[in-house]
């Protein structure tokens, strides 16, 4: 159930408001020189309170390895990591005890279990990632050693879109606030996300990820689809409701003289796409393009505005939120959809 | 690999012009009343051959259950079938023995596997779906009896989409060839489809699936989400290129005072949502509303004209198609997407 | 439910009295030269009515391999195959409707599922092990392919075990009918075997099995132990009801100082063991030393007897059984506990 | 790896001398009363440093729990939980680390993953199996909530065994330290260990389970057999070499009219077995006869004597043990055999 993977799996528990979260990441491979230092730097993309666009709760969010790791070298045994809770305002959540939440998972919780940690989404929470994101990032560092690289960046954010054509590095992407390589549009979506969040309300947007350097062949047809293994993970993300591969729902409305991808002698004597319609997988394996798809994240759901719910006992009430909201999750997101890529790519490394 | 779900299972074999294709499913409940003559009524709607609009091919495809049923009971014990092949036309497909068809798994197989049967696409055909509609066609019995329904149709072919008002009906959508339940828009569906045959081209669309009946309380957070479990299942299909649940990517691009789906009372003291812009689902957990998702096909790759490949010993060349194929996927995915939506939903049922 | 294995799956489906039992190989590698007259070779070690010591019944047991393989080579892709049930006396078995065979599990069966196919076992029936002793066959040529051999033969039956230091070949375990390779003591099985089933009764013994050429540095520790896996493993052929690795239960009553195997140097460098009381493993990894094991069967339930049990409306009643049976499973256990063997083992080979 | 279980499944982590050993629970059901104390109590009876009979080391094993519990009650959340190490004498395992000690898993662990941690054994040491002791002990109150009792006791060490009619209960076993419920065994064995404690050697022996108030209709036919995961939750405890279940190895020399359970009606109309020599399972499923089954632990391979053994170069060494040690693992296996048994059996509760 909160497992992920099936070669090197993440296990993570936690609630938001408990003692800590953390997590046990097992099969990976022994001997591999970790970058801890480079693990706390994703989980920092993910912290709440980096910039005025997020959340202004601040959680230190030191991650803290208990095992599998000797003198920098992993030992190939499970590595089981926590990541303390602190900065708990838990009585910001009181009048949550008995309220659900619209649009939020404390009813469906309270339908599934018939219990729930009330306090800041209890597992609900999106903090859970941030125990994906040190599985992600160590994942990460894997896929990096073969060559394959995992770039993720906010493409749209409302009604605006980066320019498709702007050169999408790393450094581009850190370079703002939003992680959007176009730095014209990023400066753009941020007045956006201000003027949503003086409004009380939230935005969705787009987040585009893009693989380089994953070889033909990898991938299994039928149930373990490279694309359907990443809808999976994609859509295992908080707020995430859409997902498509290359030229996505649009291609799906062409023509297929549009969309075919022709091949053409690489230089390896191998077949090379002359164009990537279909985002570099065919039949559910990697054909040596670029992976590319993108995934859509639904506004936040808490409006610091009053909102029609019900009560545990079925009675009408109004809510008012209080608490330290993201009026727009997509910047935080970035490094989640890193670490869902790689969590999912490292599944399919030979070994 | 080729097995699908956790708590009933499905699994499937089988090249397209092989001995047979066939599957098991294991974890059927015992003592259930098998509808076989359902489970052949739903591989029809599968079957080629059945329109005008669909590939001339004619397969009889008559399943034969060889095991886990006993006077029209289910055992509880694995039930394995098989779908004889026949009407191959294995000459048809002898220039591809050496040659990659573009945008097909053909190069993909041999960069996996190093082998692949290039007969009709051999494993990656869609032939293989068919073994998918017979578990699928049991586990919505299975749903039926516990007042779940599952109704999919094409939504959209090209640039041609349904009224979202149409009644929709399993009668309406099986009223025309297209499976659209709103007739006029069908109609103009089939011109499009069949214009674009005779220009020996192919066209692509979206499938809507709705499921009613489901209870609150179904799926689990994290890492098996009703979403993500259901993005995973619908990936899996052959052409599927995207997939959107409620308000899908236009909702992403919202406020989040557009989206929130306010709760009021209901009729059994439950929250009920005011609207359904989330598709059903909240938190990775059913909400007791219909839930709601799209699916994009792109068109299919095989066309009727010249186009640009490569040899397996990497020498470029011209690929002239023969053979008979689909111009439009649409009609015959409709019964797979059912499938798979059954299939994962069986997976959640309380035993 | 009824898969065995995680990377080398197989999945088996049947009833003793259906139309066909069988299964799929999925995981298998692909391009393996599969010789299938060895498998059929293999399967006929298990069919009943090959000596005076077995069953009377005759069944044809023809493998049919449906998918997976062209032109001698395995493609990658799931391997299904079926065997037809024949020589089926189903009225042998109309009074077992509604009676419960004692130390069958009739019974145990009814509980589980409220229902269950009577007919010679149905899917409780050892013949389900015709689909293990396939896959089985199809591993052990993946193994041999990599040096690693696999014989298990019959140690003791009743109170007549082989002399230990009887040298064992694939030849001398099949020199003689109880698959005993001490010719002395197999003559005397033979004649116990014999004797016993003139009285109606039927003895148990116990199967030993050693595996060599399995590199040092196997398994996995913890919960996928090469102990546990191989425990597991033996414990779901019919009739197993004990296994001891090495020393075994003997070993245990010992002092530390009697059992521990000191290292010395080996010709590569390598620890080898001076003593192997450990069987070859060793915190759940093998240590390059042979893999011995031993498997207690227990005698037959079926005795031409009558004995005392119970009718499915609870009332006392006595059966007198019928039908063909064996008065000691282990000539025909032997091939498959050679199955289960390497069936696990297939699991640890590196890709 | 090292996750166990599929429907409540435990994940452990850690090395012996690392910075804390923990596990994950998941799928343990929402809204259960755990008793915290009663978990730590069974990790108090794994301890070590508990009587003379046990090693000298001294751990608080205090268990922290981190999530999925609030109020007492479990939230149907995975539950994370550590346990800190102490009083590590690293120092005393210095000379261990380029030194193979014998029948350890020091040789087969580098052989495995090319590293290890060898500062007490790391992650081979027994010391993980506290983690399944507080999953164990989870799971064994909730199947007492369901009037399934687990006992596990020493039955034998060395050649000393209990008198089998002994009168077996919780405070029977507990009344001394060496688990056996038989006092004038218990006694003798007690001498038997210290005796062979001062001479430096170490003895093995034999724990019998026995499982009541199992219903009739538990565990699935062929690859889920209750006695197949049995054996394998078994053959996962360090130390481990043999199971047998009911008459064991000495019931399979018989015939099968002196094994025969034959069935007589029961008085809720259910048949019920005259005899128990299948210790309650048939078929891989209960018959409402208690569960039974003993498990051989062999001696303690580090002797506090000079073995010969050989470094991590391949030369030949002796090796003279220091540290502290058990000289019989079977009072404190006890507790194991216990968690283990509630652990595989709390994967076969109805939901």
């Amino acid at each position: 159930m909160n497992t992920f993977g099936q070669t090197i799996t993440l296990t993570t528990f936690g609630e938001s408001h408990g003692a800590a979260i953390g997590g046990v990441i097992d099969g990976f491979p022994a001997r591999f020189p970790l970058d801890l230092d480079a693990v706390q730097a994703a989980l920092d993309r993910r912290r709440p309170g980096q910039s005025a666009l997020t959340t202004a709760r601040r959680e230190a969010d030191r991650v803290e390895f208990l095992s599998g790791i000797m003198d920098g070298l992993t030992l190939g045994t499970p590595i089981g990591f926590i990541i303390r809770n602190s900065d708990q305002h838990s009585n910001d959540y009181e009048e949550m005890r008995h309220t659900f939440r619209p649009s939020h998972a404390d009813f469906t919780y309270q339908a599934r279990y018939g219990i729930r940690d009330h306090r800041g989404g209890g597992r609900a929470s999106a903090r859970e990632t941030a125990a994906r994101v040190v599985g992600g990032a160590m994942c990460q560092q894997l896929l990096t050693s073969q060559g394959i690289s995992i770039m993720s960046y906010t493409r749209q954010v409302g009604d605006i879109c980066m320019n498709p054509n702007s050169e999408i590095t790393p450094e581009a992407i850190e370079a703002n606030p939003v992680r959007c390589p176009d730095p014209e549009a990023a400066s753009r979506m941020a007045e956006l996300i201000a003027r949503v969040k003086k409004e009380g309300d939230t935005i969705g947007g787009i987040i585009e990820c893009q693989i380089t350097g994953m070889p033909a062949g990898v991938g299994s047809p039928h149930f373990h689809r490279l694309n359907s293994m990443l809808a999976n993970a994609m859509m295992t993300i908080p707020a995430a409701k859409a997902i498509e591969f290359g030229m996505g729902f649009e291609g799906c409305l062409r023509r297929g003289s549009e969309m075919i991808d022709e091949f053409t002698p690489g230089p390896d004597g191998q077949p090379t796409c002359r164009t990537n319609h279909s985002g570099g997988i065919q039949g559910g394996i990697s054909n040596g393009m670029p992976i590319i798809f993108r995934v859509g994240f639904k506004p936040v759901a808490t409006l610091l505005r009053p909102v029609h719910t019900v009560t545990d006992t079925g009675d009408a009430t109004i809510l008012q939120a209080r608490g330290r909201h993201d009026p727009c999750v997509l910047p935080r997101a970035v490094p989640i959809v890193d670490a869902m890529a790689a969590l999912t790519l490292a599944q399919l490394l030979r070994p």
